[in-house]
């Protein structure tokens, strides 16, 4: 919006003075003008005051090994996770207005006690193996390349399980609930309440069968029922995208670029009601077009090397970076290698509200 | 219903007349009491006109062949269908009132020509391989333990690539499309558009990942888009109920009984908008509880030897029985041996207009 | 379908008997074969055996009150309902294969006793009032005009409190319930439970009012709580839709052409699952557009006179007559004078199960 | 959350100073650590900042006139509102941390141009009339007791076609819409565009008879197309309910407690995404159940007088006073005189994302 004030005629001293004093009354019955800020609160498109921005993993994960050795994990702090701060969000701990994404680090032998929340949360691990994350009871093992569900009102915990630390990432919902005063939280159990460690969850018994559900579960639930979406399905899916476009098949987004929406296989919606989650793979050499959408996302670079334009600002990335999308920003994405990224945005909030929008820009070049 | 007719005092002869005079005048005017048949045709809970009744593979298979020496497959037959009758239905060639159940059968390199239709169409195979059905131009491999989609408006035809002839069990919603007037039909090419024999259809390769859909696809649509669910998907998640069962988890329908429905990944809901399909597992020696429900269904024992209690009567089956089950008929299954049960119904019709019931009945010993 | 059977040489003498020894050995065992009944099977579109059928109102209401002299109503034959059989459908009492039409009449002071079905069942009153239709125990009004729903498994009894009788339309899904076996009945109390005779029911009074519902009933129902769509609404709707045509807005469904769907405030939807209710007006000398589409309906004259044009075929018709158009019949609807319309159809069953198409047609003239 | 710190040993000095240093390079990376705010961040139910609050209307109206007499209506500022701020949240103009509620003045015979915004909005009149809003084209007569709306993207403007000026109440999800960056605003013209005076919006037209929808307008929209719910409408369903209770039939939300819910009638839910938009009426003497729920709330009083009580302490209000409700806020009401509120709220947001919750309360007294 242009003007912010109504275009009016230059007023008198009195008219000053007299405005003055209508605006310390408004201050002092708690009233606050429309007209002098209309163009900041309605712009005439999102104006983030997120910015894009990377998180370095060759920085991350040393300053993440420092607070394994000095920060204990426990009751009260619960967790020993690091929050990626936006830097346009003044400190606060939100990588975006409605999303949080930490790494997450235990140490060797360390336990994470359980709690629940209404936040809705997930794991991805880039690097390791060791851990479970143990949710309302199962047992769930955590290796590179898997998406981890951790859905609101679950109790959960982690452990590890071996000799050697490991770290991965967490995503949730948190500034979203917190915003909205929609949160609500339980202590659980100390320890973890299964310490087995099984290849497979229970969950995914029960669940992770191609278009096939247990007649014994047959309601829609708010949230997929898949504890884990383990990496060998979401790389063969992803390969054989790739090959049917070589074969001359529809299958991937554009050309060189495959991809994949985690999903609930109770309703085929996104895994969580505020969270997406997606794997991309780029070809060597391939780029995405540019594109704007209504909500804020997160990549983390699982495999190789590329580069994000940024509302056209250039950002070089490697495996395990991180970087953060605004709302409404204009994202292009350039494969240098072969390039995996996994995604998770805030979309499901806009589109189930129709605030949601998408453009795709002509290519700059 | 008790009384068909209102009660009421005896009638005069000149009343006789009169009444006679006008049920007279009624026909003649396209005319019908509803007091003469309100019984019959608002009974107190559903009075199929639909059979139990049992279809030996040890007869149909030999049958099939016969007609696989003497009738060709070809333009206008299409296909070389065999449909099972049920002998409630006076002939008319319905397994229920709105299901179509037949084997179809195929001789070495015959090839059954392409067309489409509105009804919705699947094939599960309980012996054989080497045939492709070729869906939209997409070729399926055809295999024991298959069950593959041919939703309506799809383009189909099969061909055998062996110098083996195969039989298979066609399921559709045939009597139901053509009772309610909703049939479209339209010839295709007469031979199959791709001649290819791959392992996994394209359809398989783009959506039969469990939890992922392509990002590339992500409208719902009325039927599931995975044209093949394969036996090794389907006999894995039954071991694994079985297996949570053995310890201690809630996993199964009822003791020994193992189940999974076929879904499609895009709702989270049945395959086709008219028939639902399920594969059943009883270990050997258990039962299922007497269940009611409204709809009729159909059973292919896959493997095994066991009993169906229908309405009281029993009736022993082996590996390729076909078995109906009609409207709120009390059905209950014992396994002798392990009993591995394909079934299709007709149920989300019912669903989906708020006329599904269904009662669990008292063990009657 | 062109041929129905398959094309192939002529067979010899021993290949005739041998497949005459073939069919008579399916007969045997409950098989038919596909490739002799495919075209009727199968058509390349809707071939119903349904006609289209007027039946005057003239020559109907006299027969009724025959009946009203010579048949009691009461407990067994429950209803003094005369069903409109299409000449098309070899007797049974069905206007459609889906649908029930009947005339009902209630001479003066008779009470027709309470029961409740899993039909879905209304009213449509072209001329009279004084009869009380009370479902579940909340006593309905019936006036001229008036759409009156019984949903699926309510108890419903009318009782006539004035001196003079009153006949009006029934609409049910008797056939389709019929036909697909999911029929439940239970008899209710001899007489009304509640005599009164408010101008509006309790159920008008919670939920017929514009954009409102109750906060004390929050639930999303299968069919509409508004149990009587009163004819000042549906006619007032009309005559602002001529008028905002007349002022140059889009309102109309097409020029001279104003209609209403009775919906289901809870939904947005159809009134009941299986049955769509509109109403239509027609400006005089105004026509309708040619349409086909999946699915049957029954018209009704509410007021005037006009033709209905159906595949072709010119019938005439007035105040209180009734045309019953059978699936993909080409209809085409020309007012004499004004001519306002009640109609309803079996719609909602197809589209739900994504069988629904409609076409339009060039004007043939 | 009780403790925000882990439970941990003393820490040496040189352990505090190693801390010191881990959390200054965090800093420097933009990141932040979970454990020290863990509590705040994911408390055990919601915390609002935003607290209960009172605006009486005979302050705000002398300062909404004041501002008509001050301030010019016009391109740039675009509307003469001015914001109610809640006094937990900073000075924002926010009433709530996703809603926006202002009381709105225009002076005689003046325009505020038109725009249109992603933002939904609605206005509420407490008292006058007078003003048009046109929306989309549609001139909108308010009047006392009318609520009307203006849902995301539809152009719309307001011009006073008296001599007298009028003031209303604006709410709108400003906040949410803000915070999220999901804004898209566009000037529009800066005359109205439409300058008849009807009674009665093409809008209602077409829309506001119950339970009838236009056979034009078939498809679901996200926000309801009734442009206004009259006053006469919501009156009379509110006396009939309380008519009903006192018949002794269930109609009310409590004893003595009358309320609607507004609602979109293409779908039966809330009239817009973000919006729910209700009537209570409370008998004099009577009084609700102390409820909590998740999501904030706005009530205007629309006539009489009464007590909130609001996490335990009283807040009297009359006419026209506007009281806000934070999530999770114990809130009572008790009617002195019959007490008629309008009330809105944000809850349609968490009931789509399954983050709803509601708690009633045993009365504390």
């Amino acid at each position: 919006m242009a003007a912010a004030e109504p275009a009016a005629p230059q007023p008198t001293p009195e008219e000053e003075a007299a405005l003055a004093r209508l605006y310390a009354d408004f201050a002092a019955q708690n009233l606050t003008p429309l007209w002098t800020q209309l163009g900041d609160l309605m712009p005439a498109h999102p104006a983030p005051q997120a910015r894009p921005h990377v998180w370095e993993w060759q920085t991350l994960y040393p300053l993440a090994r420092r607070a394994g050795e000095l920060v204990p994990v426990g009751r009260g702090g619960e967790r020993r996770a690091i929050a990626l701060a936006n830097p346009g969000l003044g400190g606060r701990p939100y990588i975006t207005p409605t999303l949080w994404a930490a790494i997450q680090y235990l140490g060797p032998r360390e336990t994470a006690p359980e709690h629940r929340h209404s936040q809705n949360a997930f794991r991805f691990v880039v690097e390791g193996e060791g851990v479970w994350t143990v949710v309302d009871g199962d047992p769930v093992a955590m290796r590179r390349g898997d998406f981890l569900l951790t859905p609101g009102w679950h109790f959960h915990g982690h452990h590890n399980t071996t000799d050697a630390p490991m770290a991965w990432i967490d995503g949730l919902d948190i500034p979203f609930v917190h915003y909205t005063d929609t949160a609500f939280f339980e202590f659980g159990a100390d320890e973890v309440s299964d310490r087995a460690t099984p290849d497979l969850s229970r969950a995914e018994r029960l669940w992770a069968h191609p278009g096939l559900r247990p007649l014994s579960r047959l309601e829609r639930t708010a949230a997929s029922p898949i504890a884990a979406y383990r990496w060998e399905h979401t790389d063969r899916a992803l390969t054989q995208q790739l090959e049917l476009e070589d074969e001359g098949h529809p299958a991937t987004v554009e050309p060189g670029h495959a991809a994949v929406r985690y999903t609930n296989p109770t309703t085929g919606g996104d895994v969580m009601p505020t969270i997406r989650a997606e794997f991309h793979r780029l070809r060597a050499g391939s780029a995405t077009a540019t594109r704007r959408e209504v909500g804020s996302a997160v990549y983390q670079v699982f495999d190789g090397t590329g580069t994000l334009v940024l509302d056209g600002a250039e950002h070089r990335v490697a495996t395990g970076d991180l970087v953060v999308v605004p709302s409404w920003c204009a994202c292009r994405i350039e494969a240098e290698s072969g390039l995996d990224l996994f995604r998770f945005s805030d979309t499901p909030i806009f589109e189930g509200l129709h605030q949601y929008r998408a453009a795709v820009e002509e290519d700059p070049r």
